[in-house]
């Protein structure tokens, strides 16, 4: 299906003739995310503007339309892929940084900004935004903020949510407001700056962003500890929360994808333990020290056999690059890779891993466990090969067992991914049928044409 | 006006005859809040549980009967007068705290708890539950969450936004619905229970409340520093902040405000300054000395003439003390009290303190002025006569200027107040007439009747 003519050629007189691809090899690039899915839009737009994003809001919305928003399509959750076809919007040539007001402790920047580049450029300023999804170098601050990103600092500093404290949005019939304020508190009208965070471009497209900044801490400690069990592991993280001690991150690896991560990357990682967790604290020089060693004796005591520390930024990088090299060793096992990320409230933890370890074995699956241990938040890595029906069907299994069992523990289906399509049929397991009916009177409050993002939050979402 | 027999009948049928009030003198004590507001409800219910609420929001709706949430009625926006009549909705008797759950930091409440004794509660479980508006020893944890209530805490730790993870909540119609997880990391779904945190009961009532909690922090260290002209209170909260400190409190009293306080009860406040900071860190040991000699030096360093080291929690108390006489200190000076919480980002401080003394000079109204100045959120105090129509006038003169101010500086019209009925008119001063539409879209969505606490938050509001 190709779009008419005639509203190709007013998208090109809004964005320019440079700003409008239609070409199949272009459209190629614009069809995917980080999941399995593939759908190709008819047309691609690269809006350089807010004004030039309402303009074509409004002409998609007079045409009935979708258009789906897009940053760097690193999403998890099959989020940015145009299942409906019609337009994708990449924010790529918005891509600057408006204002770091170190004084106010904030910034604010348009959405298709790197995240790794803001992370630093407010760093270079003393200052820190936390948020940090492994996707960080590839990731857009906009893509970041319309999924409600985490990352393992997640534990210690929140998530997206917990920074963005304004925002420019172009709604679906083309017109632009702005949500919240410079100010840190508000409560001015409804809180639509956090209705706007992870809605995943279904109730607006987000045009500029403010968030709140924090002091860069001035010191941090990090080490991995090594345990014999996966079990041991869990309650280590538990015994740590236990003594009152918030470490920054809380990593767990399993011996699934350490065995994967050793297979691509030497690391140095154990491949006879079952579990590790790569730990770090930060804050000031005076009082990292005393975190660091209740941490460390937590550990100890749950059975930690080894403790390695990171003498200097190299090491500490060097037990990261084990972490983030995670992702790209699983991907390569095979085919294809589906992560999933179910969370519980922190004391279910040890249930929840060994939930997911022994149906893994009972689906005959290839799952690799990876958590952000600390805040409950699971991060199954299912290497499977898409193309395989059988395989596909077990899949599905395995994840709604494991989507059952975090929502029977007081859980979500989601920590930080999104529900995007993926996990759409879902939602009415986690809010029942008058919950999601609130959420779909919102969507059509906000999108009465059903234009923007169709297809994603909503089980057998026609709008 | 009265309500219908038949409605009378119904609703005692849900609650109790023990749970209906309908006497004169029981409806005078639902018919006001913290304001000169005042307007008689036809009855007031008192729920015990969730399904009760649920059920008198149903019968209210089939007869269109307004429904006005109510928790201790300590606001200071007319967010709980009933100005359209109808049914006054008491929280009074849900107010039980359901589960401290240290492992996991959160806990999970009825909204009627009063705020003090939550803290109490987590507080002696080694936890910490920030929100702390000066109302804490009277106001319900459920009216502070339908306010999005702050408090001098707010600079160092945000508002009650940043705590609640989940709720219950009734709807217009009459179902229950729940919002959000007890995780921390969730973005399953939109994020209703940030919808719902300040919407001021118009969007649901509140019958259940999840929020995460900290480690309580095991140190903490006040000193009150004076200051000969105010500019540089202002400035030495600045330069705070500039040297990456961020204290638990930066509260700014006024020369007009400390007279008021000596006047009330003696604290020792000096009477010739132009304004004091009183101001706290808190964390662990090991790092708030450090803090500490920063803030001070910082607060020397722009002029402070005398710093008073609270040497002990019995001094601590004593500087607080005054801080928290204010309210009543300044209520008794005149026959009414208008309090307003413009907000402005943190560099605009000085700038919006001389303009709120200036004006305050210009329409000749006796304004004390405080301020939790660390994160721009002043409370000027206009203490008059609200049987006065010439004074209130000009009242009313000096918040539109002091609004159009804090607006035109990047600012909000309420840090931590809400716009309930007193600042429903302005809300499109700062959102313009797209952005309240919007809300307003919100609002009929998930109140189609119009029936939750009408008149409020919606300028010339009709539901």
């Amino acid at each position: 299906m190709a779009l008419e003519g005639e509203i190709l050629r007013r998208l090109a007189s809004v964005v320019g003739k440079d700003g409008l691809l239609t070409a199949a090899e272009d459209l190629l690039c614009y069809s995917y995310d980080a999941t399995p899915v593939r759908h190709l839009p008819e047309a691609v737009v690269l809006p350089r503007s807010a004004a030039e994003v309402a303009s074509v809001l409004s002409i998609a919305n007079d045409a009935l339309t979708p258009v789906v928003p897009r940053g760097s399509g690193t999403n998890l959750s099959g989020g940015s892929v145009p299942v409906a076809g019609g337009i994708v919007l990449a924010t790529s040539r918005m891509n600057r940084i408006l204002e770091i007001d170190a004084d106010n402790l904030t910034a604010t920047a348009q959405p298709g900004v790197i995240l790794a580049q803001f992370h630093q450029a407010v760093e270079e300023r003393g200052l820190f935004y936390p948020p940090d999804p492994a996707s960080l170098k590839v990731a857009t601050l906009g893509g970041t903020v319309a999924q409600g990103a985490g990352g393992p600092r997640g534990l210690k500093y929140g998530t997206t949510k917990d920074y963005v404290i304004a925002l420019e949005v172009a709604l679906a019939e083309g017109s632009l407001i702005r949500t919240g304020a410079k100010t840190v508190k508000n409560v001015s009208g409804y809180d639509l700056t956090h209705l706007l965070v992870g809605s995943q471009g279904t109730l607006g497209v987000i045009t500029e962003i403010t968030v709140r900044l924090l002091p860069l801490p001035q010191a941090k400690k990090t080490c991995l500890a090594i345990f014999d069990t996966i079990d041991a592991a869990a309650q280590a993280v538990a015994s740590i929360i236990g003594r009152r001690i918030i470490p920054t991150t809380l990593e767990l690896i399993d011996d699934v994808t350490m065995q994967c991560i050793e297979g691509y990357q030497k690391t140095g990682l154990p491949q006879d333990a079952e579990a590790v967790l790569l730990m770090e604290v930060d804050g000031s020089p005076q009082d990292v020290p005393r975190q660091f060693e209740e941490m460390v004796a937590a550990a100890r005591d749950c059975g930690a056999r080894e403790v390695r520390v990171a003498a200097s930024e190299e090491e500490r990088e060097a037990l990261w690059t084990a972490r983030r090299a995670a992702f790209a060793a699983v991907s390569r096992a095979r085919p294809s890779i589906v992560i999933e990320d179910a969370t519980v409230p922190r004391p279910a933890l040890p249930q929840m891993v060994r939930a997911i370890k022994e149906a893994a074995q009972r689906y005959n699956l290839l799952v690799g466990l990876m958590a952000h241990a600390g805040d409950g938040n699971t991060h199954p890595q299912i290497m499977c090969d898409a193309s395989d029906k059988e395989e596909m069907a077990r899949v599905e299994r395995f994840t709604e067992e494991i989507f059952r069992m975090a929502l029977s523990l007081g859980g979500t289906l989601t920590g930080e991914h999104g529900i995007g399509l993926l996990k759409s049929r879902f939602l009415p397991w986690q809010f029942g049928e008058e919950g999601v009916a609130v959420m779909r009177r919102i969507k059509k409050a906000l999108d009465p044409q059903g234009i923007l993002n169709p297809g994603k939050m909503f089980p057998n979402a026609s709008s």
